[in-house]
């Protein structure tokens, strides 16, 4: 057995979305945005001085702190900056949930969450998403008679793009008595017709936990930087306490940094992939698909009756295209779909035509 | 009170070495190197391209490991990267050591583990190193007595520089029962004459597991990059499962190859430092402190008798000097220095024999 806790040595990882090896591969299977960061992020790159690297990095990332402070219009304090979102979800498990406590995920969402709670120490309280994937009714009562100290949401929906409002979430948080984490990490691609912001909910609620990535709206996958917003006693713990004391790193530092500054030019980004959704979408229904509406960088595609999504998530593998497929209930039916550039999509629209799988 | 858990709410945070603002500071408080790293580090930075940052780096940061893995003789397997030592320190806490299970320390050591131990759930069981630190004899039985599962030795030790043989710490394995994390972070600067290498042990004991850090030895402080070194078996877990997914951003494991692949120039930067720390001891002397000879890349200095260190720390910082003060039992006469180039040691001890406090 060696030296591992005996819930380690049980437990099965996270499987991460495959990286492919060939530059021909195009890659529709992990949400990366598919246009460049901002020319001022790769500036801010070439401009970073060999003492920077030398040196330790700010500990708590002043700096880009307070940018992202600006960007919400909140305080520093209500900001803590992470090596990717995956590290705010281990700090939210590690400070605000007992070992042996349970946390409450929706099914399905990040397959993620579930490995984090096995590392913890924590059992999952699961609650069913309605055949929608919207909220399920009740989840604030079901959650608080399980004792669950945190309740993990992702919204937009993950994998189905649907997103929940905040009128909702704001009834969420008020009738959940733990901390309520919501992963927003698709939320830049959610259509800004509909007014959608949640960071009104952190002055109003001190149990609601933002999570923020870079690594989809500004295409800094590569970097590893996120951000949590909430209020600052909910902040501080993890800012001062359970966080690495130099968690991330002086060059993530300051290109995140740029990448808010420059937030327009990826917004003009998350335009473009919002219009290719819509159109990606609708050719996808013409092929037969049942597409879901989605607010997010990526659809979630089931197939027409009689297909196999398995097998043409590996025929599509074969020519070259990587899409996700989850072999779960309820998604074992559907392929998730990275939404890229048009010239992307219609490489990938033109192979699911001529796909016999 | 929040919603943290009680342990969390009670602890003190980790403070880290205090950050200069200004550029004329000479910082010989958190023990960089004083040397750039390497120029095909620097080549490496403005050859990452746009995609590299953004799409998802290597999960298990597989280049990285290899060429770690072949500087020292082992396979890749043999090696877990990190996001800075600190998270192997976390790691080992987190898959070795069942909360409320207690850990292991020599005491003084790094202020790190205790804040580690807090917000895992773990009790911290304290050996009291002997006058000249070195390793306190009876060290296995003393832990294995205690019930304790991870021993943190750090070696060379800080503050002091001293170093135990591969002989001792063979010993110490082979009588401890839990996972023995020996953190190498200084181990770049042993003078290469001892034939120091303690990676024969990681074949030899299965419980061996040892820590190596970029921030020192390779001048990469800012970049956040270390690895693991152990029996696959111990490697495995943290590899594969309690690991962040993503741990280590694509220009971290990028520049963290480089530096391995022109690790002659580091060596060469290890050396300088060697000659500076003996000559930096030898000055001191004859101010009359008392300089244990040290293997890494600072001293511990005590001060003469009848002056006082806390206040000769401030005394330097107000001239612009920065060095580290442990207000703690058998610290409290002494200040720790980081070596640095020829110049700027020179303003060092300078200032010191100006100074009244």
């Amino acid at each position: 057995m060696g030296f591992e806790r005996k819930r380690i040595a049980e437990m099965h990882g996270y499987v991460p979305g495959k990286q492919p090896a060939s530059a021909d591969t195009l890659k529709l299977n992990t949400n990366e945005n598919p246009y460049p960061p901002a020319p001022e992020v790769l500036s801010a790159l070439t401009a970073i001085a060999p003492d920077a690297l030398r040196r330790y990095p700010p500990p708590s990332a002043d700096g880009l702190r307070a940018r992202a402070a600006h960007v919400h219009g909140v305080a520093s304090e209500n900001v803590v900056a992470v090596n990717g979102g995956d590290e705010l979800l281990r700090l939210a498990l590690t400070t605000f949930v007992e070992p042996g406590a349970p946390i409450g995920v929706v099914e399905p969402s990040y397959s993620l969450y579930p490995v984090l709670a096995q590392v913890h120490g924590s059992d999952v309280v699961r609650a069913d998403a309605p055949a929608d994937f919207s909220l399920p009714s009740g989840l604030a009562a079901q959650m608080a008679r399980a004792g669950v100290q945190l309740l993990l949401i992702v919204n937009p929906h993950a994998p189905s793009g649907q997103l929940a409002s905040a009128r909702e979430l704001d009834a969420l948080a008020a009738s959940f008595p733990g901390v309520l984490l919501i992963d927003e990490a698709y939320v830049d691609f959610v259509d800004p017709e509909l007014g959608h912001d949640l960071v009104p909910l952190i002055a109003k609620h001190e149990n609601v936990l933002l999570l923020r990535t870079f690594s989809k709206g500004y295409s800094l996958a590569g970097l590893r930087v996120g951000y949590g917003l909430g209020a600052s006693s909910l902040i501080a713990p993890m800012l001062w306490k359970t966080r690495d004391s130099y968690n991330l790193d002086a060059i993530a530092q300051r290109l995140a940094e740029a990448a808010l500054v420059r937030r327009d030019y990826s917004a003009e980004t998350w335009r473009k992939v919002r219009a290719e959704r819509a159109r990606v979408s609708a050719a996808l229904r013409a092929l037969g698909y049942r597409v879901p509406a989605s607010q997010t960088n990526f659809v979630l595609a089931e197939v027409p009756a009689g297909r196999d999504a398995a097998a043409l998530q590996r025929e599509l593998e074969a020519g070259g295209i990587l899409v996700r497929y989850f072999a779960a209930p309820r998604l074992d039916r559907s392929l998730r779909i990275t939404i890229g550039t048009p010239e992307q999509n219609d490489r990938l629209l033109a192979a699911l035509a001529g796909c016999r799988s």
